[in-house]
């Protein structure tokens, strides 16, 4: 049984050997991961999406900055799709991350997506309930692209922030990412950048739209607040870093206070749960077909019409 | 009983109600998709992916135009991720291409990737399955974004096509959202802007990167056909569309005929019966929660940390 008091101690190389061993799926990191639950529920869980070259990390590198001069310790989950370039980190933004390395007060870790077989969004509630336990009072999940597996994700955070940019082609197309589905605060960054307003005003004119498209348990669209950053690595002083965060604290005030707060949470952990029985039943499937012999011979039968694969699926099924 | 006659004859009503029956996982519609199998395998299927903001529905719409000049039937497939606009459906992309409405020659479908719980892959596998037995010799599969779901989608394509665009911001962030990773073709859209020859220069580079990093089974990276094109709608005419459907018969000579060919189509089923089991029990699990009573309550001992979300997933997965 991994011993836990180091990691609520906040002992990063404890908390690092957890991670790896919840990647292994070992057993006795999650009876770990079970142990710890009770010490979770105090960090802030800010989750930051957005479309690919919108500057995602400069402003989680500017909120880092602005959360470390308030005295806060941040601990950031970075989910990067599919590289095999581990998680980008030879390349990229997470190099400019690093210079947080040094400070004890900010724990970084990177997820691939490729392996974790429509686990991710179990992986990132996982490493985001160590980080808690651990006791960063700031939690921050980094997502890059904008698919069905990010807006997963994004369900394990309190506010989410979706940052955008002027100028990315069609504007209609953050419309189409699905980003305003998820957004709690829209970034506007890059707000130097030509067609900042313009970007701004289609923005206003989609939340418009929305209002009262959402299904009931969710605040209307208009509660949405829309911040222009311009970040820059290393600061929080680039312009607009402090109104961020207030626009996150100013979300955490109105969704996490008062009276919805209770069914908010329950409404996570709901979502929580049919994540980790989606990962199980995930993991279930590629043990049944990876034991299953003759995977090869199957697919021959396929690929010359023989057999179907609705019907292998389904006689697939029954035996597991 | 659904009947397949008409659905073989290409009869676009019978069609549409078959891939509706689908979507309400109708057992009939699934038993008809059963009997079209042995009809299909003779549509030459390619997926195009890329950035929001990079053009693809122009440059599918172009390659519409381009396949109808030389006398095939087009069929689309468009993944619209998350938007409870009925995917996309007022707003957008999907108008560009409905141009192609009236023409008998094109039928386009369009999945929202909301409700579809991880099981957008089989959908799409499902409704490139009609389209083949259809009859219509192409089938172009749209995705929007780019996260680990498009990927997966992919993987139902002979040939991937991923459209970029110069000046997205950091070049780099076009590797970490793993584009390349599925690419067969490479697609500088917008190729008029400043910075297609940046562009350009910075995805070999990386495309060398990539050589001998994939796993064995992959062609080398050195494989990758890098295209530039000013796709215009409605017509096949804009600049390099022709050069791009001929990168993608090339690619369909060295990958699909000769000696790996059998290798590939193996793979590709092995994959359609992975993504096919995971979505069954992925139904399987959204049933067994949603016939187990007293979800609010478990909710509440997770949210005042009395019980772990681990343990009550595994319970309730033990019971399935």
């Amino acid at each position: 049984m991994t011993d836990i008091a180091p990691i609520l101690a906040g002992d990063v190389r404890a908390a690092a050997r957890l991670m790896r061993d919840l990647d292994d799926r070992r057993p006795d990191a999650l009876a770990a991961l079970k142990a710890l639950f009770p010490h979770t529920g105090r960090a802030y869980i800010v989750g930051i999406t957005g479309n690919p070259g919108a500057g995602k990390s400069t402003v989680v590198d500017a909120l880092i900055a602005h959360y470390r001069a308030a005295g806060d310790r941040v601990g950031v989950v970075a989910v990067d799709p599919t590289s095999p370039f581990s998680g980008g980190a030879i390349l990229g933004d997470r190099i400019r991350m690093q210079r947080h390395a040094l400070d004890p007060g900010v724990f970084i870790r990177s997820l691939a997506t490729r392996g974790y077989l429509g686990g991710l969004s179990r992986s990132t509630f996982d490493v985001a309930s160590v980080l808690d336990a651990m006791g960063y009072q700031r939690v921050l999940i980094e997502t890059v692209g904008v698919g069905q597996d990010e807006v997963d994700v994004m369900r394990a955070a309190h506010t989410t922030v979706v940052v955008t940019v002027p100028g990315l082609g069609d504007d209609i197309q953050a419309l189409k990412a699905g980003l305003l589905e998820v957004a709690d605060v829209l970034v506007v960054n890059k707000a130097d950048r030509e067609g900042a307003d313009r970007a701004e005003r289609d923005l206003m004119q989609m939340l418009d739209l929305r209002t009262g498209e959402r299904d009931g348990s969710n605040a209307a669209r208009s509660d949405v607040t829309i911040v222009r950053t311009i970040a820059t690595r290393g600061t929080a002083e680039g312009s607009g870093i402090t109104d961020l965060a207030a626009a996150i604290e100013a979300h955490r005030a109105r969704a996490w206070t008062g009276e919805g707060a209770t069914a908010r949470a329950k409404a996570r952990a709901v979502a929580q749960l049919t994540e980790l029985v989606r990962a199980l039943l995930a993991d279930r499937a590629a043990r049944a077909l990876a034991a299953r012999g003759g995977l090869a011979e199957i697919a021959g039968d396929i690929v010359a019409r023989r057999r179907d694969p609705w019907s292998i699926a389904e006689e697939l099924l029954a035996s597991m």
